[in-house]
């Protein structure tokens, strides 16, 4: 039996899940059948060329409408954070399932109602954090689990990107509360830290610093006419584990030349893990478990069939995968998870759990204080 | 119009291929429609299974009535080297144009013989290197054109895998000289003897060694029967270009740990390159024009939009691309190319040209001498 | 004329410092004449052997007396950091010049007090953070001063060792607060301070967090007796610099697999660099100033002659140095500043501003506020 | 007893050298004690200034009066390879044990006659291919040496340097057959050739290469008056081993940005090993005995006391050593020899035989066939 879905948003991660549903079949025989019913924008002609570039069945423009046919099954939703809560209550009241971007909302308050919305219509809901599935990462995260870094002591993260280091880039969106929640805490530190929950268990309490180093921009592209900067440029974190683990996080979009790098180190008693996105096919690994004459960081090359995760959909050994794939990943095991009835993270919990996190951050930033996540 | 595509090879490459006729549309809007029409294997299930996964119209066994449909516009062939070269002469009898898998043929008399096909028919042809559409090898080629380089010097590039180290491995058809031509020459050599032709030029002159570590294999998975490997598991050799340069290439089966490790280094009197396919975003280049005190080899990660190959049709700048895309890439220049009618390379005469230096690493390594490429 | 020294301390330190004085005529020629006349420690017969391999002409065990000898005109402080303060003010009163080894001394109190007393004195003094002249980070200051990093946003430092980690480690004077001051925070944390205000300015305020993660240790080797270690394992921190950059500190012991790693990145608008202590010779820069398609970290190998700094002393280009001419460039350039009587950094007020942050650092931790550098 | 040294040459080599003379007794307290007795040179001038800088009792510019000095026990031989022969002769038939650079002799006949005077004499001797006592590199030997290995298939190394590169660079004796036999092949070819032998074994046929890019040069600094090259720049060479693994061998000076990248990769059926002179600390090892899933090449950065050779002689774990170390090593290893009276290598008879492969080389270079090593 084939899984509907209707996709919310045409714009980058509108493509990148469109890619995820049109592909994972191809790849995973074994997950049911993906059907591409519908994609929902706000634009008719982006809509209708997205419609056509990705491979959808049908363009609407009329959200509401589309999450209540009676011919979805699934609803994702890959729109702005500000429209998130709204959608994922809609499409839960209409009984559907849902995938939804991360963060979850734009505050804590909205990804409580989504949580409950969800839980109440007895949906199934995925968070897309999809870097839980680079399969580096996964493997990661079966090393902890199986005790090979024994006791953590430390969980070190950044995700470093410099796009918005111009005074000229305009107010996007992404510079706007209003729109994005928060700036580089909610769109990267998100990241980190449901990587740091994934793999060294819940934050308790966190000490914060977010800042702006460019307040105003200009409204539009090209003009004079400046405007504030409601987000944050930067965010840095200390954070302490339920496990006695330390933290240390950062999120900035002011890293010249670090384009996309989402990189963790990892540290127990027994070993150490180390990953970084921009070269998404390695994770690094020590082990004190080796002669000790040739321990060292190894380069593990995380694509080896009948070895690494999800390496036998793919090429041969060695052969790396692209970023998109971590949606492909993500959708697959959802899809599974329909099937199987198996419940399956990151969902909306995970999603809660995190904004949390990002709220006492801000909080912590505010008071100048340590704050425990609530 | 779109472009009608018949497929002749349903495994490994079959399924790469696949891959980009399916997924070029998506990502590069400006090209020819691909119409996925036949798919081509020896099983019939399994010509059905893959029809299904990889999405073409229709199955078939039949290769030689597929290729002679007039609803068919193209013919990619992707089987065995052995079968190259009587399905590209019937393809180019009926008009089509042509997607070869490298290597071109088994033998440089048949390359020259599909070259002389398709010049007579007229059809356009394409030899499949995917890799010179590794957007940062592009890149090096525009570096060397640009003259970045200035006069080179030094071409070394090594193909490096691991998987035919066991002999418990039994005889599957690339430890055969009658299917496979030869063994990590034709297999690996070609690639590399294919980018410095790319990068530096042509061959002129060569020195070589063929080894065969594991003389006999079990005859099927499990047998106790061995028979003899008749193909190389490792070629070295040393090259002189015309231009001056020397070169040194090897190609292994042999060389534990690495994967799919297809690396070179290009050293010109103005600066030099550095590549390597397991980490294929990434160009390192050294230049003599910058300031002494910071000169170093870059790590250019080459995923810039508006700034690198390729980068516009794809994700954020930083996201990184798969193995899987090389091929995406060179459909996409392939389709154009049909569109402007403009000459596109690697093509069958670049075919032919590989297979020369093929044949004379062969011709040295028997005759314990540096041999002309013919 | 010759430069008399006196060394104060025979162990690790002690050593390094020898071997500095000892080789830093044979490689820089232009400096001072060194003579090495006497080194001071506690055991007598391990004091005659370290003056028998490292070269000095007497050993002592009375340090008092040879500070106050005529014949000295240098006494360096290598001893454990709680003798550091009443050695430094008899030495100068002694009308010495001082090379102390860092951190300054255990509390700021007695930082400030060594400070007034060098300054009362006339003498010249030196603080020994070493890492200020390994040739890549020197290059670093350089590159930032002449602006080719532009406004620095962030500085982000770690120094991770691991030699802690056992629980069967007894407690040596590195975990007793009353000799070693603190733990990770004054023995790592003090080098990446240093660096933070050597290359990004002064610290204003923090954030932190100290943790021991091993609470009781044997008292003596294989003891069964646990006594309580008084220092912290690790220490983490968030800094803000007075010039707007923000920072991320850590200093742990307990970083499995990370023997000697002291690692920095700073991000500024037009470029950035990283660094890292266990890859001494190498300084990665980034920057926005050369072409688009070739931007990208440069490994710069900092061992080029007439080029980078120090390089001229040693061997030919490319050949790499060690941890220990870190020490040997430091007393060469006190030795020509002595001679030249300009002032050098990082002297006593180096020490005192570096401890009034450790201080800060402690009392954040214990508040769990953001604390004013004082 | 201590051994009284005679030194010759006072350029780099007598730099290096006269370091490790310097300094063995400070770090390997067990070594025989070590008197610097003559510094030999052929300018007055520049001996007196080498004799006062590295700290030699005593200055000559008569190299046989001084070979023949009875309270000399050690004749170290620094000085260019033309000079070799007589020198050693005559300090075998004076009963002086021997350390000699390398390459032992500009010729393989005369290579054998300096054999057969020391084994006449029956004097200890060294040949000084320092790159042996690497740290990473011994303990490559000993992987080998457990079978951590293997059976081994491919040995590929390069020696890359770039500082020949300007035409305008002069005539100077590196450049010229008579004083330096042969260019890249001798001076670079030769120390990789050592470390085949000493990792794989002996080489019994080649093919090779040579080739002289700038084929005249100004007669001295800023003439112009152009003098022929009458040595290579470059040497590319394929190897055969007697153990049947395949070498690929490369020496040039035309390698633009590598500076002293003397790097190899030797690959077994059990594992894998690389290195790079450039990263000396660091031995990187590939291992297929342990589990599937972190199998990856280690980064073992080679400073662990109590684990890696040589490391209890230094600093802490973790505290990386300079270029200079691989003399201070080998020196005590054959002052121990002394002492022990038992045998060390490499010595004149591993000078014998890599001159008998970088002879093969030039022949096979020219006659442009394959060439049996004698």
């Amino acid at each position: 039996m084939a899984i509907r879905v209707a996709l919310l948003g045409t714009k980058f991660m509108g493509k990148a899940h469109s890619q995820a549903y049109r592909n994972v079949n191809m790849y995973f025989p074994d997950a049911p059948q993906v059907e591409m019913k519908v994609i929902v924008g706000r634009n008719r002609r982006e809509t209708k060329t997205a419609r056509q570039l990705f491979g959808w069945q049908e363009a609407s423009t009329d959200w509401r409408a589309t999450v209540n046919r009676p011919d979805i099954d699934l609803v994702d939703i890959s729109t702005p954070g500000d429209l998130h809560c709204e959608m994922a209550i809609e499409a839960a009241r209409a009984g559907k399932h849902i995938v939804c971007e991360k963060p979850l909302a734009n505050t804590l308050a909205d990804a409580k109602k989504m949580l409950a919305a969800v839980e109440k219509a007895g949906v199934r809901h995925l968070l897309m954090h999809n870097y839980r599935r680079v399969p580096a990462v996964t493997l990661a995260r079966q090393l902890i689990t199986e005790g090979r870094l024994g006791r953590i002591y430390h969980f070190r993260a950044r995700y470093l990107q410099d796009w918005a280091m111009s005074p000229d880039l305009h107010l996007v969106w992404r510079f706007s509360a209003a729109s994005a929640g928060s700036g580089a805490l909610g769109d990267l530190g998100a990241h980190i830290i449901d990587l740091g929950r994934y793999l060294c268990g819940e934050i308790t309490e966190v000490a914060a610093r977010l800042e702006t180093f460019i307040k105003r921009r200009p409204a539009a592209p090209g003009s004079r006419q400046r405007q504030r900067v409601t987000v944050d440029d930067a965010a840095v974190m200390l954070a302490r584990f339920r496990n006695g683990a330390l933290g240390t996080l950062e999120a900035t979009r002011f890293a010249r030349g670090r384009k996309n790098q989402n990189t963790f180190e990892i540290n127990g008693d027994k070993g150490s893990i180390s990953f970084d996105l921009e070269h998404l096919n390695i994770l690094k690994f020590y082990s004190v478990e080796e002669p000790a004459a040739v321990q060292g960081f190894h380069d593990i090359l995380c694509v080896t069939k009948g070895v690494h995760p999800y390496a036998d959909a793919w090429w041969f050994d060695g052969h790396i995968l692209g970023y998109e794939h971590t949606f492909t990943h993500t959708i697959y095991d959802f899809l599974k998870a329909l099937q199987s009835r198996k419940r399956i993270h990151p969902d909306f919990t995970d999603g809660v759990r995190n904004q949390a996190v990002l709220d006492a951050a801000a909080r912590a930033s505010a008071s100048r204080r340590w704050v425990a996540v609530q």
